[in-house]
């Protein structure tokens, strides 16, 4: 199987090339990009011997060229990404990982989806802004998506690889840890600094994702992307805050079933690159007796108001996940840099979504335009607080 | 789907009547049959109306066939077991529901394995004393095999019906509860009484079934039917008080799959009916909220040695299990007859299993022949206790 690798130098990329590892004669590398760590990519081409690399900063595109020119590689630098999406869509390519962060992923997970490959799919963002779209795209191109993350290939599991008609189940459980705030006293939410809204208590985390668990918000944005990528609205969170119960699917003879694992990124590659079949991960084996007891709580919607708003932004569809998933980038960010207190994350994305109109979304430009006047919006927002 | 329907008038029969009933359009019964409940199957062929019904008992059968007459059924009453086995075998006949009790019911589901069909197996005696044999059938056949017990069906949906292939599975975490002395001291263990051990926490169980899960030994003999039906031998025994998850399967990438329910038959039933669709079970739904908290414990081998015992069986296969499962049964007789005490049950399984060589099975004659030397053995350990 040959591998399109997008933001190889990132965490889910060099997780990829662990499993590939794992599994070296099933899979050769056929393209590695990245934006600009030209030093681990200069590795990874000695190590992976790519047919094609892709730096998206020039300047770090130039060193990428030196290096790569004096070890003697044959690797072939792209120039741009018209050439990037070019190689995404050839034939040669069997499977697209999309690992790259924020909404500039979504146009190669577009090319991908269109081009009906495989698509493993750890930029969640264009799952949420264009779910509705890169969904009715997929199933008319035959491309299949498998989430990389730890609720939504568990939900993919538990759907027996998505295969399981919808008619048969009840609803889907997404589990969530609750946050670093879940057993805060609400009164004290108000006063949460940026440096304690960053420290999660069972992922290793970006800031901006750290601060999503924190309102909550990254469990909505999740239930929008399972509501595209399962076809199915019928969703409800349950706190869980041991992390090991990744999601649960209920049938419609209330059978449920779970997938269970340590958290390890590894174990829905090798679930994505392996499919039909199970691969080797080379994560760590699950030790229930070790965990001892899993633990499940309702989630306060009055506490974290922000899963509020993404429910309705499910319900609506059309350009409402975009707006609900711009206008909280421009707010996390604002409160990353001590400009609006925490509980206003929520009060701007809410601000925002009862300015602009809902809308059906019938090309990914709309997306492109409604996630701009929606950081816009937030921004005025922002001002007047 | 025409549904055979042994041991019609019991816990398995009655509420697999239960899920037909809430899907009444999909399936109909070619067959009740019973033991001596004239009373119920009467009630049971007016409502459903199946073409041939059969009692085991001769006496209940004559008041079976005037009932009938008396209110103008037109199901034909069936005279031997041969009848029964020839509608059981016949083309008709896509479901054998095997819900009679006992090693008696060897030889029914052994003609529906034989004839290839689709068997509900409630019957576990027979895949605990001849499951490599039905199992060797079984793929030659054609038949498929869904297990109508809480655990053995969680296995199977967990495996996505069975059609994982072995290769996939690193090993499978069969759950128990413990049993009603769990957390008693094991110096005590030798005081308890008959009226003690059949007091079972989550299931409402018959006696043998009660003093099984007492000693442990229920949790034994579902490893050896676990083995054979899943064809795979690296089983661990987790305990689980609650009795939620009924039992998980970690594949070899260390993603685990567990299935998930409130403790009800007509799930398992309603999968096996249903299979590969889902279909209506009439079960409760499950709420993780108001159960609040899963446990995960291991298995105590020292207090409880016939999960040691059963253990042996498994693996050296053969003869063995057929022995474990006949001397289990004559002492636990006798421990509810007040003949011998509780640890006792386990040392005269032990002393006819070590008395009794092991040897290979080739046909079904071997397992009834070895059946009865097992228990005449036993019955001479207890009389010498």
């Amino acid at each position: 199987m040959n591998i399109v690798l997008l933001g190889s130098t990132g965490s889910i990329g060099t997780s990829t090339l662990k499993v590939i590892d794992e599994n070296v004669n099933n899979f050769s590398l056929l393209l590695l990009s990245a934006h600009s760590n030209y030093e681990l990519m200069i590795e990874q081409c000695k190590k992976y011997e790519p047919i094609f690399a892709y730096l998206e900063n020039k300047d770090s595109s130039k060193i990428l060229r030196e290096g790569l020119i004096h070890s003697g590689s044959s690797t072939k630098i792209l120039n741009s990404r018209k050439e990037l999406n070019e190689v995404i869509a050839m034939s040669d390519t069997d499977v697209v990982v999309a690992g790259m962060v924020g909404v500039a992923g979504l146009e190669p997970v577009h090319t991908a989806i269109a081009s009906g490959k495989r698509v493993l799919l750890a930029n969640k963002e264009s799952y949420v802004v264009a779910g509705e779209l890169l969904n009715e795209l997929a199933k008319s191109t035959g491309a299949t998506i498998f989430p990389i993350d730890s609720e939504h290939s568990a939900i993919h599991q538990c759907l027996e690889g998505s295969l399981r008609k919808k008619d048969d189940v009840s609803r889907i459980l997404l589990t969530g840890s609750g946050g670093p705030f879940r057993t805060t006293d609400s009164k004290l939410l108000d006063k949460i600094t940026p440096e304690e809204a960053v420290a999660h208590p069972v992922w290793n985390m970006g800031k901006k994702i750290s601060v999503d668990s924190a309102t909550m918000m990254n469990k909505g944005l999740e239930l929008i992307e399972a509501r595209w990528l399962f076809d199915i609205d019928n969703i409800e969170i349950i706190i869980h805050p041991e992390g090991i119960i990744h999601s649960l699917v209920e049938y419609k003879d209330y059978s449920v079933i779970a997938q269970l694992s340590v958290p390890d990124m590894k174990i829905p590659i090798a679930y994505g690159l392996g499919f039909p079949d199970r691969i080797t991960s080379g994560s760590e084996q699950l030790d229930l007796l070790k965990i001892g007891s899993l633990n499940f709580y309702e989630p306060d919607s009055n506490k974290f108001p922000c899963l509020h708003l993404s429910k309705m932004a499910m319900l609506s569809g059309g350009t409402s996940p975009a707006v609900l998933n711009a206008a909280n980038e421009v707010a996390v960010s604002a409160f990353l840099d001590n400009r609006i207190g925490f509980l206003e994350i929520h009060d701007t994305i809410s601000f925002v979504m009862d300015k602009i109109d809902q809308n059906s979304v019938k090309e990914i430009g709309q997306i492109v335009e409604v996630d701009l006047l929606a950081r816009e919006m937030a921004l005025k927002c922002i001002e007047n607080i």
